[in-house]
């Protein structure tokens, strides 16, 4: 029997930026409040949360000053530490929201490839390698290119390498420098992606979102996405199996390669809301940010169809160095009927940063509205704006 | 040309309620920092907004302080002081959107109708009342029963009185208890408002919302509403003659009257996002508050359409006295697809208080869900909760 007071809930969020700042966003109509610890002072998400605790991510003492000030520990970074937060959850009583294990499960890619892979999700063929010899045994098996990935620590294409030749093996590890694991390349139609929600007992996914990714960067997310109907269902059908897998409450972003052939294969998972399901804000019945409030704090999950086409565009820094963020000449995206403007209160705009995001929905009386159509407009809108002097 | 940097432009708000809060929560996606100024420590606008003053309404150094750190100037109750956020605003420079002469306006509801009825908008009969002998006047012409307003401080139906018969005169002056007026009891078939917003050079109106009112107090507000097409564009069209006679950027709230013969009359205006516009959060293109945030800033407006029909219900105090403010049973709000629960965070129910509200919006998909299923589904979701121990 869910009951609010004020103050209401509050959720403890390890990490600040601008994914803890579109929950506050969420959760402050719910009657629920955030604290987010994030080493940054004034970090994107402290204009809109209760309050901020300036710490390091694994900084123990802060860990456990947001496990005293909350009823569930959440991360939105998978920066956080999964030891830390375990050992401060156990002292305190309070939960943390997906669990520790799960984050240790995910941290390191290999681990994650092979618990997907054993709980039958489908998986690009990957292997650990140690060293040039085992690099090029994979390109003899798996043909060129592949993939050499960091197993931990890399997001946003960092620390993935792909090696187009047995020549460029050693090159390639040291470009990695550490635990590595290579996946075979996959010859993919699109990239597509589920948000998908643990609840307490029941799940929830939003409908499959296509992704347009330029030097490994997400610019664009399309839905529905461009891929048939079978494909549609195979891709949440993965999506549910990897929640499976998953231990504890919470929003997942399940990044998927379609085939060619229409397969769908496993790329990477994110515990926590995704860059790819911004659109839901707007575009769907409700947001992933509104399902990890609901979810964490065990609340029953909300409806996720999609109220009509719908594309995101980031709004990356297109700098060549470090500046005061200053983003000018709005008033296109302004004007138009349906684009959403999502600032992310970053102070310093850095090449290829994300600063916010354009979400621009088709008007759902004209539902014949291509997403070719939308993705060409919003494209024109990221166009008029720039953070360059 | 529209700019945004980090911090974004600072709105003063005076007042702090939920009207102040949601309008935090609808400007910070768009980057732009809310302070508000209230007396409550804490108060509802406090979690979400950069920062709170606390000092009375009409505190001056109070209001110094906020233009200082303010780009413009705004209100959320018409307890402002208009003098005093005048006399501010030409001595800091910080411009104050709506302009106080529109405050001055309003605030006697005498003035409010002659400058309306003077500018053409239709309004019911009405006078000035000084006694009783005025009143009984007003009866002669109008007809019983007619309606006897405080002319300065009502609000929510506080300070109307209907005066049934000549010999109730005497005592509904009394109970007025200051400067009155009589308005001609408008035999009406619906009460309808429109939220409409003034920009810098451009005006924008939403679908006009139909209310209803039990014990003067709005209960829900249904969109579409109900009135024939010839009505509806009446009612849009007397919104933008009042918005001619109001100065200054903003949201106003216009509530009317459609009379048994589709005649539009006006009721009164808020100078202010308005009770009766919250289902635009979930049920239009844009939000009265971020409307209210781009038109105080002088930004461009934002497309007003309908995306879906859409009802919102009051959560109201349901309690005999002051208690501290628990909502029970809010499961079938939570797990009904399209319900949005907005939760205002105020620490204590009292009978009526506006706690919060729900808005239920139909399924794109299914078109032709009737205004009046959604209300019934949602007067059976505000039933299901309570504030009662």
């Amino acid at each position: 029997m869910t009951t609010l007071r004020t103050p209401g809930p509050t959720i403890g969020v390890v990490g600040g930026g601008q994914l803890g700042r579109m929950l506050a966003e969420a959760a402050a109509p719910l009657g629920v409040e955030v604290v987010v610890l994030d080493p940054t002072p004034d970090c994107p998400a402290a204009l809109v949360a209760r309050d901020q605790i300036v710490a390091e991510f694994d900084d123990e003492a802060g860990i456990r000053e947001l496990a005293a000030r909350a009823d569930v520990l959440t991360f939105e970074i998978e920066l956080a530490d999964q030891d830390v937060m375990e050992r401060v959850s156990e002292d305190t009583g309070t939960p943390v929201h997906p669990k520790p294990s799960t984050l240790e499960t995910i941290h390191d890619k290999l681990v994650q490839k092979r618990t997907l892979e054993d709980a039958g999700v489908p998986v690009p063929p990957f292997r650990a390698v140690d060293d040039a010899d085992d690099v090029r045994a994979a390109i003899d098996d798996y043909g060129a290119p592949v993939m050499l990935k960091a197993r931990t620590g890399g997001y946003d294409g960092r620390g993935n390498v792909p090696v187009e030749s047995k020549s460029e093996a050693e090159d390639a590890l040291e470009a990695v420098a550490g635990p590595a694991m290579v996946e075979s390349f996959v010859d993919f139609e699109r990239e597509v992606s589920v948000i998908a929600v643990e609840g307490d007992d029941e799940v929830a996914t939003f409908p499959i979102g296509e992704n347009v990714h330029e030097a490994e960067i997400l610019r664009e997310t399309i839905v529905p996405a461009r891929s048939s109907e079978a494909v549609t269902e195979r891709a949440h059908a993965v999506a549910r199996d990897v929640l499976e897998v998953m231990d504890g409450r919470g929003v997942y972003g399940i990044e998927l390669f379609e085939t060619t052939d229409g397969e769908i294969l496993l790329n990477e998972i994110a515990p926590r809301p995704h860059n790819s399901g911004h659109w839901t804000i707007e575009g769907a019945a409700s947001s992933q940010f509104e399902q990890h409030v609901r979810a964490v704090l065990g609340w029953p999950l909300a409806a996720t169809d999609l109220r009509s086409p719908t594309v995101t565009t980031n709004l990356l820094g297109d700098v060549d160095d470090e500046r005061p963020a200053r983003l000018t000449d709005l008033d296109e995206i302004l004007e138009t009927p349906r684009a959403a403007l999502h600032w992310y209160g970053k102070r310093q705009a850095r090449p290829l940063r994300k600063m916010g995001h354009v979400t621009l929905s088709a008007d759902e009386s004209a539902s014949d509205t291509s997403v070719g159509e939308l993705l060409e407009r919003a494209r024109a809108l990221e166009d008029a704006v720039t953070f360059r002097p």
